[in-house]
């Protein structure tokens, strides 16, 4: 019989947790990662995690516990990179073991702000990781219904799908209920562009407009996503599965989505820069928009993104959010 | 020059006066049937609707406001039908003129409970109306919205297309934007099932399940909706427009919807019919579950409709919501 992978996840916000959590369910040993040495020593001694879901319990047996991320990276064959996108260039540096014959599997729900490239991309690019060996894990899936344990349902893409096979059978449960596909960068996409459209869903709200107009910017942006990704990359695929429409409405409906609430900030007339001092944290969205905005300007022929160019002006051209979604409006249908 | 059109809208009810509210903003004159004697006298006393939306002002030289349905429907060329469902068959009793020569056009949100007819059906098939002289007024548009003057769009839809334009232009202003098409039949299945899929988020809702699975749900429905009106009427449409996913997504999400309401209540263990009399008013989901599971009995091939008949075992089969709704989850991805 084949020795069973072992897995870690790295980060530990709520998002790793919850994953961490998932795993629990099904494996007798998971490394985690962690930067901090006070959340890992309050872990060791608490059993939860100090500032995520931390009503989640967890038996130190089942634990491999590291503030060394080469550790847990040697540890493990399938590594499950949960880390806000814009730590991830610094916590990467810090990796010095060849990881080239890894399962790398992105629960990072961005992109790489210093490159624009997909994270799926960057460890092809530069950790020589084989593309049917890149997973990505899609929600639609708050973090905080997962401790809850309330149902919630996950798609894995992989190219390789027996690889996503053997991932989603490790997550699901109960509680969780899994799918899989072979739209690795379709998703990958999904899941950084709903948080530009959440952005445009705070601004607007923000700015006063209602649930029919919200209802009418989901649409519009459904729509819009399918653009994109099918420019992209180009492949039959159902844009209204849960991993891509799902995803967008459990984020751009979420008065907790961090998007959501850093274009509402927008909208009430924040700055860019006192938005993200006051969240004392840089929403995943505003790195995806000027990724989206830059890959649409490379093309030679344009897709339409309006919301994505009205979020982009507002943003990065400190345009006024009032008169761009004004001219938005005109824009949608 | 050709002599304007008339409008008239029947119905006194929140959708009723927001309609009567947007052709305010473009016709001199405007004829108002609404059966409650009292309505009547309230609004050219006090010049605003007493039950519904009542912050909105009215200028009663622009209204032609009667109490005798025939009045209306004989002064009028364009009859804005804004009356729930059940009351229909009753309301159009007393019609004893002939209106073959009309333009009618449903602002119903529902299904002819008695026979289960569309709307549009219904005047086809027993006022000898033809088909190019019926439109559709769908959403996704919360009425309270419309009185705050937030932006709202609306789809007008007719088979003749120059009518669907000039209904449209009548209702277009500053926070109104329309668009239109010629989905007449799409368009009001999309309006009716919008409803079953608001009471099975309500359902959802009240059993416990959370805003991850609620997603899952919204994706789930606008595929089913998908197959459903490709299977009764099939047509090039792009599903995401906002008359199908956006009206969805305004209902579904809104926890003023009377159809989500309603399901909650049986998802927390009201009975329908203590649910029903509670909320003094039948949800006009409840008509449509039966009408599509009908519609879908009859088909030779069965559309797959799992939401759907979920939704009608538990209103019609006194099944437990719990149980239904974890069969469901099964079918669900």
């Amino acid at each position: 019989m084949e020795k069973p992978l072992k897995y870690a996840v790295f980060g530990a916000g709520s998002w790793a947790t919850a994953i961490v959590k998932m795993l629990c369910e099904n494996l007798d040993e998971i490394g985690w990662y962690m930067r901090s040495v006070y959340t890992k020593e309050h872990l060791l001694k608490e059993q939860h995690n100090p500032n995520y879901l931390s009503s989640v319990e967890f038996h130190l047996e089942q634990l491999n516990i590291s503030n060394d991320i080469n550790d847990i990276a040697d540890y493990a064959d399938v590594l499950i990179f949960a880390i806000p996108s814009a730590f991830m260039h610094s916590e990467l540096e810090k990796l010095n073991i060849d990881i080239s014959n890894k399962i790398i599997v992105s629960a990072v729900k961005g992109i790489m702000p210093e490159s624009g490239l997909l994270v799926g991309e960057h460890f092809h690019d530069f950790y020589n990781i084989p593309f049917e060996n890149i997973a990505v894990i899609a929600g639609p899936c708050h973090a905080e219904e997962v401790a809850l344990e309330r149902l919630s349902y996950l798609t894995i893409s992989c190219f390789d799908l027996s690889k996503a096979k053997a991932i989603a059978k490790n997550l699901s449960s109960d509680y969780i209920k899994t799918k899989v596909n072979d739209d690795v960068v379709g998703v990958e996409y999904a899941v950084m562009l709903k948080n530009i459209y959440a952005i445009a869903a705070g601004i607007a709200h923000g700015l006063g407009y209602g649930d029919n107009f919200q209802s009418v910017l989901m649409s519009n942006s459904i729509r819009e996503m399918k653009r994109f990704i099918k420019k992209m990359h180009k492949m039959k695929r159902n844009i209204n599965n849960s991993a891509y429409l799902g995803d967008l409405l459990v984020t751009g409906y979420s008065i907790f989505s961090r998007n959501r609430m850093f274009g509402n900030m927008i909208g009430k007339g924040y700055t860019v820069k006192s938005a993200q001092m006051e969240m004392s944290m840089v929403a995943e969205g505003y790195y995806a928009t000027k990724s989206a905005h830059l890959l649409n300007e490379k093309n030679k022929r344009k897709t339409k993104l309006p919301i994505i160019n009205a979020v982009y002006e507002v943003l990065y051209e400190n345009k006024d959010p009032k008169k761009v979604f004004k001219k938005l409006t005109e824009k949608l249908d």
